[in-house]
């Protein structure tokens, strides 16, 4: 490797001091349009690379945007999402020639909390999924000073930064795109009820069915657990109780998977006498047989907006009002099992 | 936020030189023990934070990782392992208080290859995942200066440092647990033949076999594409034309899903009728009905153990050997689908 080109190599060959080839190079201060276009002349020629960590150290900026991560192996597809949560993230920060770093919950702990890493310009803000097992995340970050974003919207209003998708503007999505294909008699098959987003999607669901056709709405049935056997248990009692049902809404892929299930197990083919139809595409949806219909949700985009949102925050002065952004971030993505009738 | 606590505020409250302070600090320098002790008292005390941009500008080490990503929307489930990969690399930096980078190809390309991350102290060293469609990261990295660990092993010997999982030995562990659950007449269901890790595990596989029973192995099928429509096909195929077999592996998730879907086809129940195991344990296996059994690999310790191999480089002088590992993580996940006989 050559020798590095420091910027007083590139002074003493512009014949100018370094403070100038400093200012030149990050276009401040006062000198003439004809010396700062020579001193980059010079320094291009001369291959001068910054030094990011002198830079960094000059400006007192980490140039970094830190992201807590649970952290547990085998954990990808617990919350599928994240990877591309991140990605959304990544992508943002690159644009911007900031860097996404990983944080660790126990690293965090470790170092005395956000607030000593933000000190410490290991950060210049925070990124994390508030979800309700992490709602301790949310609370040691609105303690600390370190300007901050929460990936989900709250369960009561709270006067912090947040964005999320909007569930039940998804769930109304959802019923437009059934009623749009001829079905009418909808049962919507959830995890337990106490699932935020479970409980959005239907709300949704349940108001636009409302307001579209009076005095006729899909019924819900919550399965005990989140799992598919618990899913196909309730959608068999659910088909058994609903017997006109045309087509299922399940909250999710797993339990589309059980609802599926089922309905083999009762004897109805999916599409042709029942309509199957889920939120979120992954590849339980893709790689069933049918192919199942999914009203997708784009977390890339939620990781990307999270961090425009975040920069916006890192450049406006103190003391301003929480950004909290809905964001309609969803399509139809179609499937075998959902075919117009 | 109260001020912040400089090196000079703790230098003044201990009275002694900054000088004396920093090197206090660190653990370096010549002073006497009671001195040290009194500046780490003071300092404590103060509650000072040591500036990490000033620390890492003076020793000029990023204390950084970059990790290469491709960086296309919903590509989760296209490498579903990416994020447990991630995931371990970021557990083992944090343990090492360095950050995981992620890096994205534009902003690499952009800013004139790694060799410049790598000079501007943007990074200490690299990980990428090293796939046949990414062959020219492997080729770009080689020819950089910045120390580097490429998570793959390449199709021809390269003087390089890699890590991977060994496929040949996962496919020899999954012939012994099939043979000791007491199948006998395996049929093997991979994707296109030139996929490198099916091909592995079904070198592995076929050696196991041909070791224990002399004179009998498994039938190997390739389908036409890694899709469950076309490995439902083949499946369909291989069982017409070996009416006796009495389980089928498959390369992944994905194909034993359209095995799944074959063998229902045919009438044949499974595990009653017909065992199934698939390698990799993602929720297609988990969440079918029967849940599918699976030989799964630790991405997470494959991640975990690429930062350590780099960070070993890292500490060790120019000229060294590549450091080529292939490690065995993988294990047997039961399922519904392969009781024993």
């Amino acid at each position: 490797m050559p020798a590095r080109v420091s910027i007083i190599t590139v002074a003493d060959a512009a014949g100018v001091s370094t403070a100038t080839v400093s200012q030149a190079l990050r276009g401040i201060g006062r000198m003439s349009d004809e010396t700062r276009q020579h001193v980059l002349a010079v320094a291009e020629q001369l291959g001068y690379r910054p030094n990011a960590l002198a830079q960094r150290f000059v400006r007192q900026r980490a140039d970094a945007i830190g992201f807590l991560l649970d952290g547990e192996p085998d954990q990808a597809f617990h919350n599928p999402f994240w990877f591309e949560i991140i990605n959304g993230a990544h992508a943002v920060c690159a644009e911007h020639d900031m860097t996404l770093v990983l944080l660790h919950p126990a690293m965090v702990a470790q170092k005395g909390g956000f607030d000593v890493l933000f000190q410490e310009k290991r950060i210049d803000g925070l990124l994390f999924p508030d979800t309700p097992e992490h709602a301790d995340w949310r609370r040691t970050a609105m303690k600390s000073s370190c300007p901050f974003v929460a990936l989900g919207q709250p369960q009561v209003p709270s006067p912090h930064n947040w964005v999320d998708i909007d569930n039940q503007a998804a769930g109304r999505f959802m019923y437009h795109q059934i009623a749009a294909r001829g079905y009418r008699r909808p049962v919507f098959i959830s995890g337990p009820a106490d699932i935020g987003i479970g409980t959005d999607r239907w709300r949704g669901f349940q108001a636009a069915a409302r307001a579209s056709r009076p005095g006729t709405l899909g019924a819900r049935l919550c399965a005990a657990a989140s799992t598919t056997n618990a899913a196909r248990e309730t959608t068999v009692s659910a088909l058994q109780a609903e017997p006109d049902c045309d087509v299922i809404v399940t909250s999710h892929n797993i339990i589309a998977q059980g609802a599926l299930q089922a309905a083999q197990q009762l004897g109805h083919r999916v599409p042709e006498d029942l309509g199957l139809i889920t939120f979120d595409s992954y590849p339980l949806a893709a790689h069933s047989d049918p192919r199942v219909a999914a009203v997708d949700m784009d977390m890339y985009g939620l990781g990307s907006n999270a961090v425009r949102v975040l920069l916006e925050i890192l450049h406006r002065p103190d003391g301003h009002w929480p950004v909290q952004h809905m964001l309609h971030l969803y399509r139809m993505q179609d499937g075998e099992s959902l075919p117009h009738r």
